[in-house]
């Protein structure tokens, strides 16, 4: 299939990636996570986030991302986050069913939360009527394409202390995140206040294979239950964890996203090129938001595949990947100036 | 790591499988099983099994099995299997936490569970009190490393039909069961009356994926949205559906399953020639159960691993993999030699 | 204590609930269900609303809401209902932790929720990664003491037939809405295309109980392992069935009814005498919304009690109920008439 | 309906519980359990537990098990029981559907469980894979009608702490247990071990309403929240307060139980006069077993309606409530004469 810009779960596995799968398949390993790969993909984490972390893997970014809740609250409590917030759109009713819990949602305008916001949604607390609100969860970088910074996170942490909530990152582009920042994965995460991370694996060019990592490692104390109940337990691990292994070696995960990020910058200037077409959002990690005029956008789609976000603005998303061309980008310009002529 | 009799999950990906990862490496595909290989994989599954099965991927056995009977259940329903079934013993509560139902158990001597004790248990019927029976869980092979013979599966669907339960198999090692029986998949699945199975890939040479079946497709109707929910759904599902892709071809499942199967009765042939080590069951597909004398069991373990199944009576669980060796076993029998001596 | 405005459950039992109770405290009655209370309530049911719809006795009213909605959904489905609604902010979690099910809410300005906003929020049909709608829940009346019509309550039911989704009434004060419309029960619920509802004892007087009645039989085939596994099937049921009969005799319940939403009018008439004060909402059942000068609501409440509603506006909510007097009102008046000099 | 020996719950309510409940139906109370009636209530149970108890109210014993037991545990956990535990087979599958874990029981001759069968069962500790045992259950009075002394339950609860479990007692008919061992209510609950009780009073003259008794504290932190989640809180509190304030007056509780553990001494010794009945179970409590003749007994039940408790031996349950009088029982022996003739 030619490549897309639909997804970058469209994209497949990154060679160095590939080769750590076969390297990894060397006679028996102990099951469940007891192998040296993992051993050796658990030290890479900490040698990232701290000696003290946890961490654990799991298979897609919808399980790390409802496990990780899970850890951190009741049934009886509630979660804030974005209207657009994939836990709340795009995992089905995974996080009600497996937590029990209510999403109170923000409407974002760029697919962030805000201090403010979050405050007034604080509401009846102890009220034993009323949903209890536990945790903010925020995703870095945003469903469109934006990036918190620092300071915002920061912001979102003292708010979350200050209530006695926890801070949750749906990380499952956090690689695209933090080249976009220039700064460190511990500056913008733990450092910053957050309590718990999905790390993402699989859309910076893994296989399969997403984690779940503990600042606090006091909040992880069960997790492993937590994660076996959740049907999230691969007994072949290292196989999941030669993969992160690969990714967090010869700085590989910052090569994909920087990758991608620059490839996003390119298709949004060869797109502002069209005055036809307006970019929505601040193009800050590795998707493009833009509004076509309506009647080009099948036969754009027809060749160079991507989805609509926002069907009655015609806004539309473009995601670019470790994989995709400036090549690509110049045929979709291409073919975008023969439609709007 | 050594080759053990620890686990087939112990053994890594067979070279067929990984080629086929490969291959399917190929560009963009579209996600979440919209993509070739997995129309492909879908159609070879209804080859086994007939045109109008339903075919669904998942990451494990824990959640194939749980997913499965999430479509068969509400959750005021109890299920019936065996004490030792991995869904009673080995998956956490993921079954009472996902489905809510209860598990009522069956003490079984030799893995297998039998109509009378079934009907035994069929208690209470329309009693708002009481959990409300609604299916039968069987494991092929079973946790005894026997086989159900087609007989025995007909004479619990008839049983299930009679009571209007449904039949479910988990299928983990359905490959060793089916060579065992020298039968086709369908002639002790779908033509025996099973309604939904758990089909096996990780332990029999894939790297992750099981696939669930569902042979009355009216029972399918919502299975993706319980997939999803579950958490199972993949995003760059061709990696799974390729590796079916490769099981199924050349008759890679059946060398697999055979070869293991024929292991295990090698093994069982090298433990008959010592009058202190005990057979306890019918060495039916890959997997050895055996008394050994206490006092040379760590030292055993220690050359070549292997797991205690039932601690008090000193009885180990021995599996073998599709690819354990004679040697392996040859030198295990030396080894016991010399202990024994 | 004082009568006050706090809410309708503050007020007792009517003395004809409480003759029933001491009249069916009579020797032995068969439990759970199986007694003559039982079926004569069930019977005034049927009289109310035709005899093939199905009816269950629960204690309270977030059962009966939560329990009813289980008759209609599976765990991957969502609920729209209005933002005010009760089952959204008064019942703690248990709507996500027994149904599974996500709440899709409506900003409303009248406790009502309209076709349109209800159709804007039917998305995603039919794809698995998003909650799929199934239901609409409404309250009659709603929160905000307002009452539906019966042609807007048809509008609804038509969206609903429309996209295949059931229609849940919450109807803890139905009573007040029906008085307030002057139509028979039925008129407004199932011949309007309401698909189940619950129908409000405690604040119309009883001392606990609501049911939950069926409109079509089918979706309550299995209500009563549902009600039984939800912790509400009470052993000695005559108790609450014999409740409902005496609120279903004599016309109590409307007599109940018609009292608590005059009171309201008369308490709205008082409080439109006052220039500073001001009602917020239409009084068509037994609340009424009123904002006062911030500085005078303590010393009100201190003699009168009631909730606010909304602090910012410093909006407060008085309730009515079947024994409120209308020198209780007066009295209220005088209190205002003396703190606003 | 005549009195019967099938359940204590068929029996109605005291008259002075009754009266309780007409005294407290004065005037407005605030609602959800802050009134008056329940700080008195709570003040009994004080007195009997000690000061630092704590005491939540709900409709049903269902209730008071499953929410106690939410308490305790996490949804990875398991609860040892007996295989007769109301918990185990008459709750449908609230345990299950409500904690999420699974419940292991244990097959009992006498209605108790043992500390040896119980340390059997603490299987897999760490195991991800397994459910780990987090409590256990006891009822008292048993459902066999026997009575657990102090000494069994410091066995158990010395048991319990050993392996960091919480010990529950369902006490649906605590009372009856209480007057037969002739110690307080605390000796043989928080002074021999027990963590958390549900203390029955619907089986003992109430019209409705357990209480949750909580010895220690830290268990209770939230549960106000499980309990509006689990659907139990009452809004009109004051009328299951009442009750309770009324049973544990004047020694009602006392009279009731002893009473009812009266009669079932009664009705045993007029059984034990006949040489083809067979007493199957110790009269500790409230109720009888024993086996009939099985061509008898739809005669007997005719008259004297009981429930049959394992019908493969003819084994019935006749239980006595507070109402049950020595004229009834003289019938039931001339009953039984006339049809042994």
């Amino acid at each position: 299939m030619k490549r897309t810009f639909a997804s970058d779960n469209y994209a497949g596995v990154h060679p160095e990636v590939m080769q750590a799968l076969l390297d990894a398949n060397q006679g028996h390993a102990a099951s469940y996570g007891n192998d040296d790969h993992t051993t050796k993909a658990i030290e890479k984490f900490k040698g990232l986030f701290g000696d003290d972390v946890e961490v654990f893997f799991a298979y897609n970014g919808t399980a790390a991302n409802v496990l990780g809740l899970s850890a951190l609250t009741r049934s009886y409590n509630s979660i804030i986050c974005s209207d657009l917030a994939h836990i709340n759109v795009d995992e089905s009713t995974a996080p009600e069913k497996f937590l029990g819990c209510k999403l109170i949602t923000i409407k974002t305008a760029d697919g962030k939360i805000y201090p403010t916001e979050i405050e007034e949604r604080i509401q009846r607390v102890d009220d034993q009527h009323h949903p209890q609100v536990k945790g903010i969860s925020i995703s870095q970088s945003t469903e469109y394409g934006t990036v918190y910074t620092r300071k915002q996170i920061e912001a979102l942490s003292a708010i979350a202390k200050k209530h006695n909530l926890y801070l949750h990152m749906d990380g499952s582009r956090i690689s695209n995140a933090c080249v976009s920042l220039g700064e460190s994965f511990r500056s913008f995460t733990r450092d910053a206040g957050v309590d718990v991370l999905s790390f993402g694996g699989t859309k910076n060019g893994m296989m399969f294979g997403e984690a779940i990592v503990f600042f606090n490692s006091a909040t992880a104390v069960d997790f492993k239950f937590i994660r076996k109940q959740g049907m999230q337990l691969h007994s072949k691990m290292r196989f999941i964890s030669s993969q992160f292994n690969a990714l967090l070696s010869n700085d590989l995960w910052k090569r994909n996203a920087q990758h991608s990020n620059n490839m996003a910058r390119f298709l949004a200037e060869e797109l502002r090129k069209f005055s036809q077409v307006e970019i929505t959002q601040s193009v800050d990690a590795n998707g493009v938001f833009a509004k076509f005029p309506p009647e080009i956008i099948p036969k754009l789609q027809d060749e160079h595949f991507f989805y609509m976000w926002t069907d009655k603005i015609f806004e539309a998303r473009l995601m670019c990947a470790f994989d995709t061309t400036e090549d690509e980008i110049r045929n979709f310009g291409n073919r975008l100036r023969e439609l709007l002529r």
